[in-house]
């Protein structure tokens, strides 16, 4: 049983509180948060001490690990602090936003080396999942094309969007991720373009809320992304995976598996699964199961900082060529 | 190139016509109508002549086969007619409502054996004859369970019913052709059930407008059907067969397949075929080329007025086991 | 948090273990089992103390609540024990395989009115729970037709077979359930026909392993159950409903819900959940939730004996309208 | 009825043959070709004389329209004869590989305007054309991203892919038609990558055999295309339109639509159709249907000589867009 202690009392925090909790291997120990009133309300709900003081927890002989559920700004720090203590370190994704600060990161980590998973929670899917792992047993031969869908059911508060670091950097750097990690490669050349179509507030920013993505591989494998800010019929999150010998999809989830056939319009199926809250409930759960089960067993967990700064280093390439509209090698 | 005459210039013939029409092997010769203005009409639309007098067609050397759409009640007269002159008969079914004429219609086709074709259209469905193929080559290895769902948008003008022998010799008699055709045997034991609940009119004849018939067949296996003289969605029409080895199912057709998405159910279709026509339409085509390549290869046709009597005489059966609560033997 | 203890500790005893363990609301206090050595095993699996002694699982006042999950022809007595004791009962289902056994346990019940509920559970299976929903709530008007498929994918072992009370009272009465609980009503009258094709030993014991069953219900509707002992592709388990307004549909649900295209036959998607503990293994869960929800609450929980009275009586018309032929009227 | 003149006996003109024959309001005059016996060959099969003389097919008061099926280098030389005669032409895509000879043939069409219809057999395609129906008809709001899959089942003979023009201008050019005319507008940037993955036969020509295609519109819409010249489970042709309001999907077309559960993988669907004269047969019946209806009517044709310009010009932009690694602004 290892004790956690939980940075951040916001809205991850909140997703990982609960699983934290129903896993049989972790217990929470300790919730931090600089505020304390909100660390309070957090280890109310799921448990621990609350704590505003970082010193102590560092300190504390019962926190075995931690979960990094903080504002991304913050996670290089505390990385760093983690590291220098010794204890393995799950940080909610991304590591940061820029190339400099996560390579204090991962140069922090190679002098101490403590367990350390980034969350990609997706790859947890189960869904994802069965789809990686169907590619990489060969079911469908060599992969020629990848192709993720990933559109959101209404565009975020113009708050969120402003501190994102773009839409890119937000939201893609998650098909991006499973992408990369299905195909075995990563991409020589990127080429994205984007719009500014539902929310113009976002557009004033310079960013856009509709996008589409190519990534050439290595191995010729080409991949496309599509990503956009609204959605009418709710969080539309669909996978395709084209070989030599066949074909792969993903299907969306549904509120229930009904299918219903009225006078009008027939074979109707239930709502999509809202947002990804509900979506990916289960991934957030399998990803804490990972990390656990890698510093049980003394492996690394499966997904690493070098992933992250990867996945990072093709966001920003995107964000890159969709600006400057050329083509754009990744500096890795 | 066989010359046609079509009898009738009804319903049933303005469903021929067309086809008679639009075969390569098949001309239309003349339209009969005791009533000469509505075979002059139906001659106007698909060519030929128009007559009002059954010896003349009898008569014609022109006439090479006969296509029989006239009402039920005459079918035997025709049948008897044509077999004596020598001409190939297609006959819509049913050749009749009673065993008795049917058993004379029969012998009359023993002492005078010409190509005779029942119209089993359905049998002629791409989807259907798809499936029937399938079990007979073995795909599902032996067959346990067949079941058939035959649903009609909305209930027949009641003077319609009154002439329709019930609802079990009108309709049901569709399912059980086609299910004892795909199973390759006959019921020794029928039960059905039914229920007004649709028109009370219906009722009032001592007819039922919802029905679910049980055949167990002598190898075993049992059969289901289901039938509803309305349905909300249209004319739904499906297939299930299960064997040993697994199972087949046909779907519903629809007026196009896009696949929708809005922003309340998702995944809608768009409706059903709406009726017999609509659905069935190529079949009738596909059952006149039976009937002419069997006439042109020197065959019988593979419909036969046994597999007509076979039929009636399970629909019989469902009528009175409806009737008095009883498992009934079918009269062979 | 209520004190359980759990009779019995054979398979259905290894079905609830783990759901008391995992649900908030729920303690595993003791195991009981005559054969201490089994009641030990269950308890160092599920956690609690074990015992042999009826008397002191009676007797214990940390016992808040008690799950029968023993031999079928134990659970009246239990029943009896814990009603005069005053605890609440949740009781494997059937209560017995008699109606005169099942009438004792109720005449108990009345006399000692504890919170009982029967584990129906396929009611709580998350689809067919929504379809009845839907149903209620009148989503396609009113209910003309109701159909359950229930297809195991082997035959049990025949001592298994002996000790089930026959096909319909083993299997069909979950359908029974079901379907009467969706209807909103009993039926007035039933016929049930059947074959022995896969296991010639299941005949020999003058019991079938293929069957079909016609309900008819005094609103009009039909209902159709087919069961079956075998099945190529796994645990069929579908319900359709069809009403006035519309129809509804439930699906397998399968090892994971990749869509394959290979080059053979395309669009192949994943084996079905292999039997009843895969397929419904969140439905025993809801079901303890929902006792432990009306214990807490002080309400009945929604299963009750008179529904496992209702399904038995149905089930044994089934039986005997199998045997003799005929369509019977269950005796309510 | 109109006087066809077909021009070309190649495989095309077996495509157009039959479907000349078959529609009432047309009827197949000649057929021409430089090589007698060629079109002698086809006019046995069609109807019609045969003609090695154009001369004579251009004087022949019989011929009312032509259609021109004949290699694609030929046809601005016979547009403009035929245009010149005061012909109406039906056109085979493209018009030319090189926008040079396509504005020639613009230029004669102007000065000699009879009704033009340009090849585009798609559009005609009932599932594509439902789905552009129900866009322009606002079904699903403003669009935001078309997308277009065209996976061909096997690579082409080389020598086919040496006088194609490149894989954009021989096969992307039919879903860059598609596309724009669903999308009502056509797009001011391009970017094309590809890769040769399937025949290094094709990479040593310059050319590639999988593609991925972005075209940005004026309205900020983004538009996808994928193309490949190999696909395991058969032709793959399918339409995405996502708009604000919802999102349309067509289906790819199978041999048949049983549904097969086996002891594998449950619920396999049959092959697709094998290719695009499987695939798109009746789509090119309905394209002369609309080339009849529009001469009938005194109206132009709904796919223009335009059309053909715009499609190539984006073609081309896509070729060098491939090439050189940039985007690319279309010449229109």
């Amino acid at each position: 049983m290892l004790g956690v202690a939980l940075l951040g009392s916001g809205r991850m925090a909140h997703v990982y509180g609960p699983k934290i909790n129903a896993h049989p291997g972790l217990r929470l120990v300790t919730v931090f948060n600089p505020n304390l009133a909100s660390a309070e309300n957090a280890a109310a709900l799921y448990g621990g001490t609350a704590s505003a003081d970082l010193d102590v927890v560092l300190g504390d002989p019962s926190v075995d690990a931690v979960v990094i559920a903080s504002p991304t700004n913050t996670h290089v720090e505390y990385v760093e602090a983690f590291a220098k203590s010794g204890k393995p370190i799950y940080c909610e994704k991304p590591l940061d936003q820029t190339l400099e600060r996560v390579d204090r990161a991962l140069a922090c980590l190679r002098a101490h080396p403590v367990p350390f998973m980034l969350g990609f929670n997706r790859r947890f899917d189960p869904d994802n999942a069965a789809l990686q792992r169907a590619v990489r047993a060969g079911e469908i031969g060599s992969v020629n094309m990848l192709m993720s869908w990933s559109r959101e059911p209404a565009p975020p508060p113009i708050d969120y969007v402003r501190a994102s670091g773009g839409y890119f950097l937000d939201a893609t750097i998650h098909d991006i991720d499973l992408l990369c990690w299905i195909a075995g490669e990563r991409p020589v050349e990127v080429f994205a373009t984007g719009s500014c179509v539902f929310d113009p507030e976002i557009g004033a920013e310079g960013d856009v809320d509709l996008t589409m993505t190519v990534l050439k591989m290595p191995s010729g494998a080409l991949v496309h992304v599509n990503n956009s800010r609204a959605c009418a019929y709710g969080f539309d999150q669909r996978l395709e995976a084209f070989g030599t010998k066949g074909m792969l999809q993903t299907e969306n989830h549904r509120d229930d598996n009904l299918v219903r056939w009225d006078g009008q319009k027939t074979v109707a199926r239930e709502t999509l699964k809202h947002f990804f809250l509900e979506r990916y409930d289960a991934s957030f759960y399998h990803a804490l199961d990972e990390f656990q089960a890698a510093i049980q067993e003394g492996r690394p967990p499966s997904v690493t900082e070098e992933d992250g700064r990867t996945a990072l280093a093709i966001a920003l390439a995107c964000d890159r060529s969709r600006r400057e509209g050329v083509a754009v090698e990744p500096e890795y």
